[in-house]
């Protein structure tokens, strides 16, 4: 059976595969391999991660975001610690407390209008050390982009993993959005993760075009000596590890992961201008990369949602979420902006 | 870069991706779909499973085979009970203590040498019931094939489930290679597993075919009703679902799986056969799915592999596991057997 | 060797065992009683939780709060739901991360200036319902009294118990201080917590006298059908109970627990109107248990702590908290605060 | 009320408080001191293990045995180690599946019919070192005394230590009884524990005569660096300290421990010697501390167990568990033994 796919805007991860990848992961599809990752394909991908981060760092291939977040905090904390993330962190408010249950650890959080924290906010949480009836702070985590669509300046970065380390912690970044960061900043992927001072990035490749398949990137090898184990046990050790592998192999050449994602940012750019221009619509957060938050009229959510479906980000400022994705198109904004005028207007 | 990927009898996980999924993850590949579950795709691929068990069942995908295993046994206990399983049994050797890790449970072994259990090997674990110091048994774990290449019969496996619940117990079976037994059996899913009275069972599809993709399928739903967060929390739910679907539904549909499980297990007895003419080689299972065990002389096995990836199943006695899949070829084995023929002979 | 045990307002953990409480150790002392509960002391102090609670509960013994608070609430969560409660909940800031590690549980914290609850407040958490990437908020716990001093009025609890049941959620109720709590309400223990629709209660010993051992309370016995093996594995089980038991019957005999913790608040009140007249000095909660909470000035604070250990409750507002006990006296009170006088006014 | 509490030979957790730590406990009931170890109690209990095990050595409080096993080797392991132990060490049977809910950890267990593991029988589970998928072996876990009454030589100990050094593991010891086995083995604690070459020790308060309390010894401070949180964490933490400290302080003192241990390793003899002489009864293990193992007819234990309260060790052998304690009379032991033997003859 066909279906029809209708575009929308409702998160990068509706979209499909880049047929980049995909005929990466068909090209990969003759003969055997050894499973669970001792195959050419991913001796490769792992590669073309030093190629991009330098030969010092070990990486980790896994099934989903969430589970990079949750096994690379595991790698790199105690039962008893704490994380200091934002109240809007995809750790504390999308992974159904996978990151508690996983890691034992408290998830500590501070509100940070724009997404982003900073080290006045995490210092709120800084207190207890050496209390022994306390969680012990160990890692700050921020998200690149952040939820809110932003994107951490380098000084930003450094500030916290400066912060971090003056105090024996660590900094760990959630990279499902890692391109569209770099490609918003203009810069490699090292120079503001590794270089920048970050200690465990979780490197996403579904949202910008993969099918499936993201990296825990280890800058300190010493986090990452029995990591296979805690992978294994984690539940996301693929077993035909080879289709993963492949994809990266695709997105980390030819500059594939700049021009999909740069494509996404242009989009959302484009979409935040068109809607600019509709009045009783405000744009909320500054769009550096591919979301666009909005408060728009109740009324109209509704409307429009019988027509695209997306998420309404906070019910009652009347604020929704519109993602752009590699395969968004000027038409599917067009369409829809256009749509979004004539309710506003009707 | 392009590899040179050998065939060979290592394990049904080395083979790569059939055609007929190949091309319905490709078919899928083109718009945006809900992410998470909420896709036609998925809903169809549910409708597959319906077909097959029956409409009173739920069904839940996730990534890998193990996750399909530690999460269905966390579905259906306490974190005080114990499951009683064979000491050859994948939850107790090949997950790396995630079901305990993940479940709190206690796994209790018994010695099966044909890697079934039976109501008489399960006694030996049937104490301290009511007992507050004991772990509390509560699930008895078969695997179905087994993992030494064996298949429980229906009555077999309805002795367990009968003795299961006039204990107040739970038959748990893990079906990674399902579609090997059925056809050894020559039966549909549903006659040795639902209605044989196996509670929760995880139906592989990664070892006949798939690219990834296991499902968990629920017979009685008390035990599904929360099972969405389980899942989320265990990792396990895929962003961009629709291509796990689409692969079950051509999985489920046509006898596609019928046809790749009967060659793999056509292969195996081909594989067999060529074996049991070669001295010094004794095939120390019955060769009822796609796995022979077989014991050969120690120097050959390094020799052999040298030219062939594959498993020593056995160390003490020289024994190996040889595995074919759905893409084996006859002349993979009359080269492969050639090749054992001589070294033995050497 | 003999060690000079000074008093002071550190903490009603640091006071001794009430006379009473150690004669009933002292009397159980002779003979043997069999092991882990099942002996008559035990079942007299279960009785005795019945005559103050009504038939129809469930009583268990474990060694501490914060394990009472803990396995509590494990046995009325599921790993992904989520727990709503103050910031400044023992369970939040005090168990080191006890609750997130065994119940798997989300901890969801609000602002509560004077420590305690209200629905208004709870509301900022009460999403996602039925959204699978987000834990599922399924207790409200409550201290009485608050870690701030102040006392639940019945119709307060009563409010956040309609509140939570309205939802699908249940109370849970921190009740370190219980007596404290009671006697300051002048109710008994029932009116409070059962009859207002508290679902399941943590019952101090500790603070009010006793050596060890504190209850949980099940108002619902769906709840505690299997709590012993839960109890069991979360190494809550004492081997030789008698004597945690026996403390119970006495604290629950004669008035017992009314007189220790009367004492006690009257002490607080007491200390409260003292330092009330001291200049610089501000009390900064209502004084309705046995807490003081006062600002004072820094320098004092250390001066004042070379004498008498007591904790920093807020270091940036110079507030420190100081505790009354059932030991204390009009004596202890006048030298301590005779002393804060000099130092204040030096 | 008063209880009539007989005394029997059902287990030495049955048995009361001696009167020199019930003195301890009276003695240290007076004034306040710091919660949570911070006392004058707990440091001078600290010296009392370091004059009995040297300097270097780290050592916590916690209030159970299974706590002592569960932490102690919790803070040697990471979530995918496995421990190695015989299938009737106390770890595996009666902690309610504690040890892999808190640890992670697979337990491994081998058959060893007196209850002590050798190397031959650790070998077993020697293997899957450094692969994935399997459960690492990191400790090598014994009993001291065994749960079947019998005592570890020095070399014996010696063995398994340098077995699991060598192979990068190491050595647990239950030491529950662990003063019976000195008594029997004749030697101060430190000789047959760090001397030779165990690593961690749960060191036993509570069967010797102790109301509660035992010891974590950690012989490696590398593993003790960060244990007040994981103690704290796993509800461990005792507010009143003291109150354990000076009973550990009695119990370290003046040959306290030797007394009430040799005291009831001498009434196991006499029990085994009176048993010996009735007919139709077998004793099934050396009787080297405590316990005195014995085959009665299955008719004979039920109505002995009229009289007296025991537990059946073995059902299908009709084998019983008979344990002395500090405060076993020969009388007892008179009318016990007549009374088996009426039971018998009749």
């Amino acid at each position: 059976m066909e279906f029809t796919n209708k575009r929308g805007f409702a998160s990068d991860n509706n979209s499909g595969v880049h047929p980049v990848m995909m005929k990466a992961i068909m090209d990969a599809n003759h003969g055997h391999t050894i499973a669970y990752g001792d195959d050419p394909y991913t001796a490769q991908a792992i590669s073309k991660f030093k190629e991009n981060f330098g030969d010092d760092i070990d990486v980790f291939f896994v099934f989903i975001g969430s589970a990079a977040n949750v096994l690379g905090l595991k790698a790199i904390t105690e039962t008893y610690n704490a994380v200091i993330c934002t109240d809007t962190a995809h750790i504390h408010v999308d992974e159904c407390g996978a990151p508690e249950r996983f890691t034992g650890c408290k998830l500590l959080t501070v509100t940070a209008p724009d997404g982003k924290l900073t080290v006045d906010l995490v210092k709120k949480h800084m207190h207890g050390f050496g209390f022994q009836h306390h969680a012990q702070p160990k890692v700050i985590s921020v998200s690149q982009t952040t939820e809110l669509g932003t994107v951490y300046t380098i000084n930003e970065i450094r500030a916290l993993a400066d912060y971090a380390h003056q105090n024996g912690m660590l900094l760990h970044m959630d990279g499902a959005r890692l391109a569209n960061a770099a490609v918003s900043l203009n810069l490699g992927f090292k120079e503001f993760t590794k270089d920048a001072g970050v200690d465990i990035l979780s490197f996403g490749g579904t949202k910008n075009g993969m099918m499936y398949g993201e990296a825990i990137v280890f800058f300190d090898k010493k986090y990452s000596q029995n990591f296979m184990y805690t992978r294994k046990q984690g539940l996301q050790l693929a077993s035909k590890m080879r289709y993963i592998s492949a994809q990266f192999n695709a997105y980390l050449s030819d500059k594939q992961w700049v021009n999909t994602a740069k494509h996404s940012n242009r989009m959302a750019q484009i979409l935040a201008e068109k809607v600019r221009s509709i009045p009783c619509v405000k744009i909320t957060q500054r769009v550096e990369a591919n979301g666009v938050f909005v408060i728009i009229p109740k009324e109209v959510i509704s409307a429009l949602q019988n027509e695209y479906f997306f998420y309404v980000w906070d019910e009652d400022k009347s604020e929704v979420r519109w993602m752009t994705s590699w395969d968004t198109t000027e038409e599917d904004i067009i369409n829809f902006t256009n749509r979004l005028k004539e309710l506003v207007e009707s």
